[in-house]
């Protein structure tokens, strides 16, 4: 069967991230003077065919920690989706 | 009160995806056989000073059309987060 998930990478706290640095000043120039906090993240949708949920869910695991993050710099969460 | 969003972004159904592509060939390679499917999207998180709920969202949608995504390209979907 096919599961499907979604992979969602963000840089850890205290990291600098210069996208998010740049587009909070961007915004604040288009007259968005309220926005107090802008973060980048990205996200990556994996479907694959396995057994079973969890043997599905254990294989995107060790996917993060071997491509799909940086584990130094990144955090990632795993979510099944329908 | 500060409101805070997050906002998904995905290219159009349709369009390439060279990263997707890119990383579905390494992960065959590294020897996840079962992936039938890889596609990149983005996440920008942004918290606001508004006066209501619906007052942030609707300044939300706007940086969408103007500055966040590409809406030629890309569809959007904004999320509100506690």
């Amino acid at each position: 069967m096919t599961y499907s998930f979604v992979v969602s990478i963000a840089r850890k706290p205290g990291l600098s991230d210069p996208e998010g640095t740049t587009t909070h000043k961007a915004l604040n120039d288009l007259g968005f003077a309220g926005v107090t906090h802008v973060a980048f993240g990205r996200t990556i949708s994996v479907s694959l065919d396995a057994v079973s949920l969890d043997a599905a869910r254990t294989q995107v695991e060790a996917m993060c920690e071997k491509l799909l993050a940086n584990p130094v710099m990144e955090t990632y969460a795993i979510e099944a989706t329908p």
